[in-house]
């Protein structure tokens, strides 16, 4: 068979040949040559499922099998020629298999449709895909309670809106990241469920008349079952959505990490020191320490987010069953694992070598009133009313204000101006180790909070 | 207390008044309010536990309970004087219960803030309305397996790029629809699972110093269980999220029901036959019957887009805990529910009362060559590979369109002239019927199949 | 004519009622009630348009200007009953129209739809909130202006990554805000070109059969010319679209001033005070004060692009002409109205009142190196490559960091080991002030230039 | 210089190596080599400044120029060696400039730096293809003109809610399409205005202490004027995400036109006819023509409105001036570019090749009762309001509908029955031909109309 020929598989009913110029703009085979390996996964499966039904003979089963493996060292080798003329990764495999074997590799496309050919090669590899971030996911969290572990006692300011609100311990905020991330990891494994069904067999939309058996397919890929209806089977891109819907909220939760840490590497907070290794410099001023990573993650969730609803568009108001539309679903997808994969992978190698500045943070902890709250806690505990004990503190607040002074620095003579329920053991209610380990309930900054908190990770990291 | 005091509840510390615009620019009790019947549940639920903590006696705790269910009742009854200046729904009612019952109202809010008081109450708002949502979504199910049943089949023309391409029934096209809202029903119960963590205790940020006792109010509220971290509890708004990306995808799916509809009401189409109740007319065109209820739903799928792009980006880099932007969180939320349900409604409404037009299914199945693919089967089966069988049939076909035939339409001669192979009965698999039947494994069009599916979807259902 | 008559105009054609679910769900009275001034506007026009041509009589046309001027009175007074049973704002105000005055009511429908109808209304709409906008967005231009000029010589850090970089003046960053406000300014100034195009006249989507002056109703209402094509006039939204995109970028900005204002007011910068009126308090912490409008402002972005990710998806795929998904179009368009002026009008208010803190600023400027790049032109100034400078005073940098001094600080004898060409002339290199008046080209922190660039923007906004 | 130390041209401040992952995880140099071109066309600009105010000799600028345009040969032949280590595409040119002529090459970042050389090439980079975008875009819009030229007779079915309405032509239906692209050719071209401004000179955020003629680089590099604030210059993305939006708004005017083609080729519709150039078969299906340019144009829909959210939550609450997220602006954009060239060109080359099936269109455009309207204006001819004529015609077309008769096809009995007013001279009224000719006014259907808007289209693509 001519190269031409090959090229125009589908060609019997054209009378004109395809302009070069619409071949490149529609073919795929640029990008969508990164699914082969699932591809020549998803072929082997088939003939031996072809085999068992009496399609294929064992004879041509063995033929296809050694020259898909063939392929695969070829492409593996940067070795296999791509042709754009034939379109898409699963044509180019095709027709040099059929260059290979012959008259079997021509028999191999039966029983299939390049529409539930490709919907299985993508959920081969977002299969793959998704158990190579779980584990960095969990990388991160370990380098997370590590660091955790050596500061449940790090006090620092905790804040909201950006202003002193109560001392935290270091360790507590770590494990807030902690828990984010957790959801994460829960997002990923239902996700996986709904990855894990098989198209294959749905052919071009409506099944095949031929005997296959999907269960057997299923089987030999791993897939939990076959799809329920053919028409879905083939124009279902709900977990590549679903992908990056959860992919866009672990960017966000990443960009929230690389807003605080470059936040507490500027100057003005000096909280953490990051290793050189994580930063670039000026190529116009010699003093700088840039954070890259964070802030290159940081970025990076606009392209997630972007990719999210790039998907969202593709399949809106697309009729059943399968549409060229659909072709657009890979470039997105595929970025999104790079990204989600990258962006991990960054970080967790960044979190270990995170070097907190313990005197800047207590420094910082100590500005802002933030034991403000425990003052009107120890009000309430004298029997005033929540309400009431608010506005004393926020009096007493505005005299520290205007004369440069934190509430543990007023005078209890001062302090009784306020309030005459206010004794002498008020001084240890405004340090701010008081402060923190009287946060002392499940969820609490206490250090032994935290400390119970990272033990419940580990036991969840182990499992 | 003066108004004027009970409206600045933070104000001790502030000097100056706030101007009347900010005021309103940044209050939300205007949507904030409808969160009242939850804000009153989780008040209730944390004054029990106050009290048997010991902060609260059991008369204060009864002076709570029955102050709050009068301002509940004032409040369905529409006679609550919603204040702008008690900026949102949890200072409006706790200035209602203080009028009404003095000293205990302002003790109610001892060991909370608004920060996790706000996260605990939409999570009490989602999860009933994902339990509404749920049973929208079954009701629809239901209709669809209804139509299904009665058109196991019903042959219709299966279209892949709008063109046809093999015949199916309608049964299985309505059951393709059915496995779409199965895996929306699966990932809404996957986010409900997220939503019913309980953020109360987290404070404003750190925990509280009162010896609260998270569990009972997690318990008396129905939560699986407290949230493990306090800056966690407060910031964390991916159940909020998760719950908008999870309806996207839902909306999607009506996106393409409803261009389907569209297409099918078309006099170009008429496949089916919608109700006039879910139809309008035109104010200049008489003849005009409008499906306006799909293209309304395939409209409302950008506003669900948009307020998960708009969550996405107002969480996009927030350092924790709070900050003021989250008050941005409810309206997109609040609206994707509305929009979810009443979408849902109406379709639940519509489906079953869609008119399959028979005949003209039929008639169009017929045109375009719909049994193309048996034909290359069958020469399959004569033992030729399926490519070459493929470029057989391509052939037959443009004679056909040449001479505006149907396959079915070609004598056995012509055939012949393509291919030796071809005997007498291949008119029996190029008829429509014998196609449908033929794809008869899981997930294929023949009508056993789909009566296997609707059994399936039956028991789901009744689970 | 009976209220149910009234009811369905398009009735006719129909034999069953629509369901009041259906009625409610596809009413757009609720938000498109808005629009009445604007719709009666165009009527009017409409009429006077009908009379000169012939089809209404002097008479009819006055009964008619009477009728809706006594309707929008009614209207602005809040006591017009709007009926959900009309659908919409159109038909409400026809039928109230043709209660009061009969026959002469019903004919003012004549030759328009509501397809084109709308369209103007929208556009008469936006037109007029473009000129709000507008008039906002220069009276906050000009609250940072005066700002500006009251400190083109405060110096304070310039950051990039938020690292220290350069010294730069407040007064120039203040004019860098005013730099994107005027693009803001001239892309809403572009869009309005396109907004001001009038579509009536396009009736349902061909035009109309009746002798309609398109010239004269375009001149009644202002608009610059009547739109050139009927089926385009109908379904035309990109001027809402364009709208969003170009309130989206104005958001952006927005967000990038509060995010600079949320720093600037924590505790660890503390380089601005902003007035109380503009903050809020806390619920539990009393010592607390917000930058609220600022955070919240910030949050608004994530609605606005929500907005046009709305509207964008909305129009994908949209066949021609009008199709009920268009409905769809207000809300989004609404609130993003609202959004940019309550945002605007809360900056326009806030910028005047910002304090700056030059004490921490300047003590900002002097830590972090920020006068190492002018330490490198000062060696390129001695004839070494600007590279090899770059080099050298990397060097003196990691020097200075070490032993916790600035490059001021060290002394001729260290910088000398780093390169011999440094002599005494160093140290006026290295001050604040020189490093920012050194930056003295068009564009640059220079103090002059600065005033330069404040007296092009006033006689910009003079204009 | 080792290849060491040329990598690290900002090292003298580091003591630790980056790590090889994270070089290139933050490098960009595999993407923005394409700028290569503009950043050569740049520095050439600078060295010629640089030399007339006397920074550069005469021949350092020679050999600047020599190097640059030999690097540029290089570039072009595929032969330069593009390095991770040098991180992006301006400090691989400046050290392959520096290896080749040593010194100079180093003295040529002097007076600017990496911030204002990106944002001037990415502006120069999207000038160029603007200019591109709109040739294409004429292109496309002149195949529009001569094809609607052809057809201003031709009679189709015009839609709404796509039901027929009214009978349009299909060369007013084509124009439609042109008005759409000539808003988008208008919004191209304000764009463009915004984004030749030039920011070099704006050095690192500051300005510049050497004294550059900003002035002179502009008219070198045909800027329409230099950046007027140094801080705004490298932090501006404004052009990036106006260029996005208005690209967002084309591919949403493709998607429609592509919605219509499909639509249009199906068999049910059968409008139009595709060269085969511009379709692609089946895998499977033999029989298939596939109209795969349209609805892979329909899906990068998708793509476009991903790269707008990605930028617009790229640059949401970046504080001033440069941040290293910033590096993701690129790829969003340059694929925009690609995207919106290629959709284009292949609507250019097939918008000419479509072949209109009169035949098919005409039978539609009788059915539906698409003058229905035409004999509501006939009542209103007659002296009865609309609304009444209205009611009328409602009446009427249900019994057509009844009796599967089109208005035309009853008896002037049965009109009569709905009203006395109606007489012979009606049938007139109810052809194709006179309803289209009848809506005969600036921007109207009638064939003389749509003609002259063929003229006026021709007198502004021939500007």
């Amino acid at each position: 068979m001519s190269l031409d020929k090959q090229n125009k598989l589908w060609g019997g009913r054209f009378t004109e040949s395809t302009d070069a110029f619409v071949q490149a703009f529609t073919a795929s085979v640029d990008f969508d040559q990164r699914l082969a390996p699932y591809d020549i996964q998803g072929s082997v499966a088939h003939a031996k499922m072809l085999t068992k039904v009496g399609i294929l003979t064992e004879q041509e089963c063995q033929q296809i099998e050694e020259g898909l493996a063939d392929i695969l060292s070829c492409i593996q080798a940067g070795e296999f020629e791509w042709s754009v003329a034939l379109e898409d990764v699963h044509m180019n495999i095709e027709a040099a298999l059929t260059e290979r074997i012959g008259m079997a590799g021509k028999k191999l496309h039966t029983g299939r449709s390049r529409n539930d050919q490709v919907a299985t090669d993508i959920r081969l590899f977002l299969r793959d895909q998704l158990g190579m971030i779980q584990s960095e996911l969990k990388r991160l969290q370990q380098g997370l309670v590590s660091l955790a572990e050596q500061h449940t006692d790090t006090i620092m300011p905790g804040f909201t809106h950006l202003q002193v609100a109560q001392p935290v311990t270091f360790g507590h905020h770590l494990m807030a990241w902690f828990e984010m991330l957790k959801r994460d990891a829960e997002r990923f494994a239902d996700c996986a469920k709904r990855v894990n069904v098989m198209p294959l067999g749905s052919a071009a939309l409506a099944g095949t008349s031929y005997p296959i058996d999907r269960f057997m397919t299923a089987e030999l890929l791993g897939f939990s079952r076959p799809s329920a209806n053919s028409l879905d089977g083939v124009s279902d891109r709900d977990f590549a959505i679903e992908f990056c819907a959860a992919s866009a909220l672990l960017m966000t939760h990443l960009s929230r990490f690389s807003e605080e840490i470059v936040l507490w590497t500027s100057a003005q907070f000096n909280f953490v020191d990051l290793p050189d290794a994580f930063c670039t410099g000026s190529s116009i001023m010699p003093q700088k320490k840039n954070p890259d990573v964070p802030e290159l993650v940081r970025g990076k969730t606009g392209r997630v987010n972007g990719h999210l609803v790039s998907l969202l568009t593709l399949m809106k108001s697309q009729p059943l069953a399968y549409n060229k539309d659909n072709q657009e679903d890979k470039e997105p997808l595929f970025d999104t694992v790079d990204t989600v994969l990258g962006s991990l992978r960054a970080f967790a190698d960044m979190v270990p070598n995170i070097k907190p500045v313990k005197a800047s943070m207590l420094k910082a902890a100590k500005q802002g009133f933030s034991t403000a709250t425990d003052l009107a806690d120890y009000l309430v505990g004298k029997g005033i009313a929540f309400r009431d004990a608010h506005e004393i503190v926020g009096l007493a607040v505005r005299l520290g204000t205007e004369t440069g002074r934190d509430l543990s620095e007023l005078s209890l003579d001062e302090l009784q101006g306020f309030s005459q329920d206010i004794g002498d053991d008020v001084f240890q209610v405004l340090t701010l180790e008081g402060s923190v380990c009287a946060r002392n309930h499940l969820g609490g900054t206490a250090p032994n909070q935290v400390r119970q908190a990272i033990m419940d990770a580990k036991t969840l990291l182990a499992e």
